[in-house]
């Protein structure tokens, strides 16, 4: 099928992975909006955020000007267990496609975690067992978030406490064991155990849980617990940070075969996957030494950049969390139940908000069986089963490999593959059976949230 | 943690894989015994087994002379979506256990199908497709091979059948969507469609199935539909001939490390794993040029090298099937239900039963609590969630790694790390739960199944 000297999957030797996160802020003119504290309205501070995170994550979170920060020889260590992840070349896509269009994916999920959150998970708990922490707590929606945390807690002796919305605590039993298996504890929430879950609950009886209502009770247990801090999965710059051994595993990957692409694409929930991925490339891009066609892919079910409002906002529902300036559908928002690909979080990484509102990368949303059918089609050639999250790049690439078919250019297309579905086939067999649907929201809708922000 | 030269993870380069398959039997002195016709118990000719098999496979199943049998291109490029699979040092292992030993595992699960099933899968199917055929039969337990193939005929565009035992059918309801995701059609066996399922469900109402069962219903579709031929995933000369990929890439990546293992650890079901993984080892044991340690791991509950007989045996329940001359503890053996472990089969590969018999290799056989804990432990350390099969192995080698602890010995331990966990978090969970026991068949239960072997 190819005679061609780039390799289906391109690895790094060690000697070749990076030994410092590329921070893309130190390159943005117009630095991504701090947070803010949510009583005050001023810029927290660093001492204010150090009750709710380690120090040195505090230190990266605040710092938008050191564009190279060196990754510790512990997490490096980690890292080499699983990493450098491989950059393949999509061959048998393109044939099937038979699109002239030469794709690329950087894949994320091969470790036990299944996705890319472990790359910051890691990083997160090495502080947190460096600061002398007892242990940490979180929240986790679908579970990639909780899983990878747990593995990495485990690795560092650290406790682990993980609030999991409800519906997934009882939708996805097996995630629930996977994060057991790894010794961490794993409460439904909301629960009882928390002041603002106990609120919550007395408001909403009966109510399955959000992602906004398990960061409330996450970060609750966090503060008031004696040698605990909080960490988070997405959204924030020190993720990001970490993010960025993706992209620069990926470019590293491709300057070494002269590779350059001319189209790069990431799922988008939070802004974990693609801040990571596109950081060195964007870093080009606002240096002006290149430029790259950049698209963020967002369900069409939880629209934060293509229908969202760019403004401050709160993290979560309890309302403990500082402000964000992001794209927002408002914190009260919660997508259709009957969405199952995943990237359900009202907002999205100040630092991409910026990005996006300085024109630097454009949004693209689309429908869940449009997402599902091209994880099918992509499972069936490549031999992986996609998350659907994942799924949402892998529909763009198709649709611009397939645009590439008709005009006849050869672009070559780089997307991220973040995670595998095997969790997920409660939603595969949903699409298999015709029983999945495509809720988007009206305007109305939207605006009836976008009312409720803060004003500031 | 290291400053050894030995990378966490050794990839081979494309231009270092494998162009053939090694074929053990060509190197062994006392050949395997030869598959029978259930009528008249003479071997089966290459003839009587094509109604059944492919034309080629046929071809590779009696061929007991030729050593290397060129890989067709077609499948190298499948191969290379996936492969080299990595040898990794399991250094996190190592610095847990404080052991002097070098551990090193073959990883075989960084495929969607979660195992090495893949590797003989994708030849089958190759070979199928080659003939023309319009698809293949198959049976599948806990579903990896099932998974496997779908996977594999989806990419030829095979139609794909498989009989899935009941009480999987019911309780991994995620591995038949993923074959489902893959295209292939999937039937709770003892089903309705087949005359010895009919047979079986009239003797046995109610019964949950077996794979010998699931088998006969396989082989009786293949030769009664135009077009269609039966695989089989494991126990066949075919099977452990393309599995030997392995064995081949790791000792490849070992000897361009210059590592020289002592001991060499599998798991062993039907044998298409540890057979693959030990070949160009025993290869060379056979013929003098070095001397290994060579372990198979069998659960407690499904003894066939440690408690089983060494005779002719049928494959399958319904007693289609040519006879195979293995270690067995007869057809009807079924493992208690209470067993999570995997690993059910009744036999074992005729090359394996010949090479065990002729005190080539040892094996040993443990107890599934002992095996979870294994799991566990090297799930926290070494970030994969191993399958419960591929942890046979695993307990091993770190009872061989303790072993070593004890006397000081620097040994270097190689295990194959057959696959992932994730659809396996049921059992898991009794594991966590407490609620898994070690059931282990006595003397007289194996006595009176061994009693009724056929007379040969």
């Amino acid at each position: 099928m190819t005679n061609e000297k780039i390799p289906y999957k391109i690895y790094l030797n060690e000697s070749e992975m990076p030994k410092a996160w590329y921070n893309l802020r130190a390159d943005m003119k117009n630095k991504p909006a701090p947070l803010l504290n949510p009583a005050t309205h001023q810029p927290m501070t660093a001492e204010e955020l150090s009750g709710v995170f380690c120090s040195e994550l505090v230190q990266q979170e605040l710092d938008n000007h050191t564009r190279d920060i060196e990754i510790p020889e512990d997490i490096r260590n980690f890292y080499k267990m699983y990493r450098p992840s491989p950059l393949v070349r999509a061959y048998c896509l393109e044939e099937k496609l038979g699109t002239p269009a030469k794709i690329y994916y950087k894949f994320e999920g091969n470790n036990t975690s299944g996705s890319h959150k472990l790359n910051s998970a890691i990083a997160q708990a090495y502080y947190a067992k460096k600061q002398g922490l007892k242990g940490v707590t979180t929240e986790t929606g679908a579970g990639q978030w909780g899983t990878a945390l747990s593995m990495a807690c485990s690795y560092f002796g650290l406790d682990c406490k993980v609030y999991m919305v409800k519906c997934s605590y009882e939708q996805k039993p097996f995630r629930r064991e996977v994060m057991r298996t790894y010794g961490a504890s794993v409460t439904p929430s909301p629960s009882t155990e928390t002041e603002v879950g106990r609120k919550i609950l007395a408001e909403h009886p009966g109510t399955t849980g959000s992602l906004g209502c398990a960061i409330s009770e996450a970060v609750e247990t966090a503060v008031t617990n004696e040698g605990y801090r909080y960490v988070l999965g997405s959204v924030l710059n020190q993720v990001l940070l970490h993010q960025s051994i993706i992209g620069l595993e990926t470019k590293a990957a491709m300057d070494k075969y002269n590779i350059k692409p001319d189209i790069i694409i990431g799922s988008a929930g939070g802004g974990s996957n693609l801040g990571g991925l596109i950081a060195p490339f964007m870093g080009e891009k606002l240096r002006g030494d290149a430029d790259y066609r950049i698209i963020a892919v967002e369900p069409a079910s939880c629209p934060s950049f293509t229908r969202g409002v760019y403004a401050y906002d709160f993290c979560d529902t309890g309302m403990v969390c500082p402000l964000a300036k992001m794209y927002t559908l408002g914190s009260d928002f919660i997508p259709s139940a009957n969405h199952a690909g995943g990237l359900r979080y009202h907002g999205m990484s100040s630092i991409l908000s910026q990005l996006y509102d300085d024109g630097f990368m454009e949004a693209v949303s689309v429908k869940q069986t449009d997402v599902f059918q091209a994880a099918e089609e992509f499972a069936r050639v490549e031999g992986i089963l996609p998350a659907p999250e994942s799924a949402h790049a892998i529909r763009v690439a198709i649709d611009e490999a397939m645009k590439c078919k008709e005009t006849g250019e050869e672009k070559t297309i780089l997307f991220g593959l973040t995670g595998t579905g095997y969790f997920d086939m409660v939603a595969y067999e949903k699409f298999h059976d015709g029983q999945m649907d495509d809720y988007i929201p009206t305007d109305e809708e939207l605006a009836s949230y976008a009312a409720k922000l803060p004003q500031i």
